[in-house]
């Protein structure tokens, strides 16, 4: 493999681990907007897009290890495929968490109008957000921005103390009940996707600070 | 590097990992066994076990990283390294859900003793064997053990649902609404626990699988 077709390897690598991106954030927000909105045909798009995610998350790491096996790398490039895998690997279980949801909703017997304060929506914006940062960072070898997202990561795990507050005082009306407890599940499912954000900023710090990518990101 | 050392550092990145493992391990055993005796000791160690357990992967992450950069592996040994990083981060990440559970213990306000039936440990014990098995898949490069991990994880979810009944019927009672809520946290920290085995389960037989380790497995 020439050098060349090496670093064509490399950027079509970072395509398709920003088009998994995407859907994993499209994921996220389409559950979110069903589960406020009952709409079930955004659930179906959520699960039948999981197949997609899927796919996506094999071949990039089929391609990482092609670029791994075909050429000895240099340290910056090493370390950049292999913040691809480990990032790959958040990415796809941020999709997990957009699909849980969508499952949830789902299941729900009834359609539920339960008076339940909780700022899934807020919440929701905030651990996309944070997905979308983390992934720029990488991409943008951006330090900063990766630290501007583990600084947010409290922010949600704030809300989902807030609600899971919220649910605790509501829960004990039976009417308010499984949408109280629905509702804890979900925020759950959005922390979990804030915490992979937060992975992926780590990664960033320790895995692209390592060696100097910044060349590589204004190239 | 030398074929010998190579071979070498790649022995030593299987210890560390299987010490990783067994670190992550009796992180979950040592939160539920506190979640079961409410003993405060048991929160307290795994709280600070948990810088050990970041250490070991920055470790683990770093031998990987040397290990790929000293020498151009041969693809058997490309996987199994790339396989050792993204366990890593697995494993990291059971650690966390014990250090999870432990604060959750620690944050509850009184020893309540409420009458809740939930079947706990046998969630947790199903969860840590996944976890063990799907360790023990990967260094015997063993892909019907890994199998036998994913066929597991249904029972896991199935034990979740259940402990979901439980507590949502229980959760009414004013008296043991925290604990029927924290059962519900606890339960689902363990789902996760057994997702974490079922992506390690599933790393064998894609990674390993891929290429044919078990002539390493068997050296």
């Amino acid at each position: 493999m020439s050098r060349t077709r090496f670093h064509q390897g490399l950027d079509e690598l970072k395509q398709k681990l920003l088009a998994m991106g995407g859907m994993a954030e499209q994921a996220v927000e389409r559950a979110v907007r069903a589960f406020q909105t009952r709409d079930l045909t955004l659930c179906e798009l959520v699960l039948r897009d999981e197949a997609q995610i899927n796919a996506t998350e094999r071949e990039v790491d089929q391609l990482s290890l092609d670029l791994l096996a075909m050429q000895q790398p240099m340290a910056v490039d090493l370390r950049f495929i292999v913040s691809c895998i480990k990032i790959n690997s958040d990415l796809e279980r941020v999709g997990d968490q957009a699909v849980n949801i969508a499952q949830r909703i789902l299941e729900m017997p009834e359609h539920s109008q339960a008076e339940f304060q909780a700022d899934i929506p807020k919440m929701a914006s905030l651990a996309t957000e944070m997905v979308h940062d983390a992934l720029n960072a990488f991409v943008t070898a951006d330090p900063d921005l990766a630290r501007s997202v583990l600084r947010r990561d409290d922010m949600v795990d704030n809300l989902n103390r807030e609600i899971f507050s919220v649910a605790e005082s509501t829960i004990g009306r039976s009417e308010a009940r499984r949408e109280a407890l629905n509702t804890l599940i979900v925020a759950r499912n959005l922390e979990r996707v804030a915490d992979h954000a937060t992975n992926i900023a780590e990664d960033v710090i320790f895995w692209v600070q390592g060696a100097d990518v910044r060349h590589r990101a204004t190239e």
